[in-house]
């Protein structure tokens, strides 16, 4: 367990960040959560590590204002996924990343949301570690902390939520999102608790159909939101009942927040600013000046 | 619930970032996460916001590193809450909130990890959005999220965690902490299922007994995590029947992560880079070179 360690003892993780060649024979991994897609909510790390990476591995949620924030001579690898279409498989893209660190290369491995919370980052950091390559790993907003908020409504609340619970709607069967997810419906059930549901669009109506089924009211409301902090989010409140219907109006990736707390949303919201869109360098030359 | 979008119907957002005080008699309120600690983990967004506030108004959790990045003529109000001894009732620190901004002030409401989990956001925008006062929230890197990418421990990961629950150890009785937490223990006790426990340090002892008497195996593994991030994070991996003992060596605030990811955490990381204790501007000083 001590690998990381011993692969670089005395290199302080901003070695990375001068945009050099490491001069060991062994690069890093970093697996970097690049957020919800805005690149204003890019953590200062993240943003630093891209602009010193070597080589780019990224999903198909990683929004081309964020790519372009890594030199231009860093190479750039897509490895994304599209629901029942795996364009690398996750062993694959384990053995790539070990491959491209061996190469004495900084490889920022770009997850959207968090590495940690449903992004299959610890199967990378254990094929680094089996490796013995250096990983390290940079949280990022998570999805449902995006969209909550960007709505105005909090996963929890004084007397309407003391817990969150983070599912995916693909559990079950995992990676295909066939069949319906294995989840613990009677606990998600529960009153006093907001249930956020990543890649729950495609069972939103199963989802929604044992979830009252398990006794939670079928006036319980329920947000669906797509591409939050995005400048295409767009969002519903719609209520357990209403789902399966209002979650037709929707493509995947959407997120599903169910619980009392979606009720608090503002959806009279206005279009996010229009500088969002246009990619953080400006926003960086700002910050700048 | 058209508030925010009346108030101030075609300034964007960035109008706060200029330094310039609002020509406009109402100010607004940002509600921002400032993450875990580490200055590195501030979003870019937060970044931007501190360095355009006319106030500040935080908590306890906030270190001076992140602090500073403030104008030096920025209003600094320290309203820190101390376990069982409330420096501003949170009824008071909503009135100051609408007062500031109601003196025209860009008023940045910094909350340590994220505002909508436990951080109490949504009574703050519920306050402003009543008195017509603009309130935009800005989300950060929560706790959980900090405390697993430090260590290596996923919060979800394939065959061990397939939902993450985030409860409070403060639950039942509320701010004061004093009693036992009111948590659906059934349900947090179902194994392939990771709970990430707030300020669950003082209530460690009947946490595990519970989860425990549910049926949570003795044997999960824990990891309790104090001050993810910073300088000063320490950490130790135990068990649910040794919490209680573990627990004794730590103080709060304290994360706990309670499932079989924590197995999963790398303990012989080495300290973290010094350069991180130093301060967040002299590494944006590097990122503007």
């Amino acid at each position: 367990m001590a690998t990381r360690a011993k692969a670089q003892p005395d290199r302080p993780g901003l070695v990375a960040l001068t945009g050099r060649p490491a001069e060991t024979a062994v690069g890093k991994v970093w697996l970097v959560g690049a957020g919800p897609g805005d690149p204003d909510l890019l953590t200062v790390k993240a943003l630093r590590l891209l602009s010193g990476a070597d080589v780019l591995v990224y999903d198909r949620l990683i929004p081309q204002a964020i790519l372009d924030l890594a030199p231009a001579k860093a190479r750039r690898l897509y490895v994304g996924k599209r629901k029942s279409v795996h364009s690398v498989p996750q062993g694959d893209l384990n053995d790539l990343l070990v491959a491209l660190a061996r190469e004495g290369l900084q490889v920022v491995r770009l997850k959207g949301g968090d590495p940690f919370v449903f992004g299959r980052g610890g199967e990378e950091l254990l094929a680094c570690r089996a490796a013995g390559i250096a990983c390290e790993i940079v949280p990022g907003i998570s999805a449902a902390l995006a969209a909550s908020a960007s709505l105005g409504a909090p996963l929890t609340h004084r007397g309407l939520a003391q817990t969150v619970s983070f599912v995916t709607g693909h559990a079950a069967t995992g990676e295909d999102g066939v069949g319906d997810p294995d989840l613990d419906w009677a606990a998600l059930a529960r009153p006093n608790h907001t249930v956020a549901v990543y890649m729950g669009l495609t069972t939103a109506e199963t989802l929604a159909a044992r979830l009252m089924a398990a006794g939670r009211t079928p006036s319980t409301p329920v947000l669906i939101v797509q591409h939050a902090s995005r400048p295409d989010q767009s969002q519903a409140l719609t209520t357990l009942a209403g789902l399966a219907d209002a979650a037709r109006g929707f493509d995947a990736p959407s997120l599903l927040i169910i619980g009392e707390v979606a009720a608090l949303a503002d959806l009279s919201l206005p279009a996010l600013p229009a500088l969002a869109a246009a990619g953080s360098p400006a926003l960086l030359q700002g910050q700048r000046a």
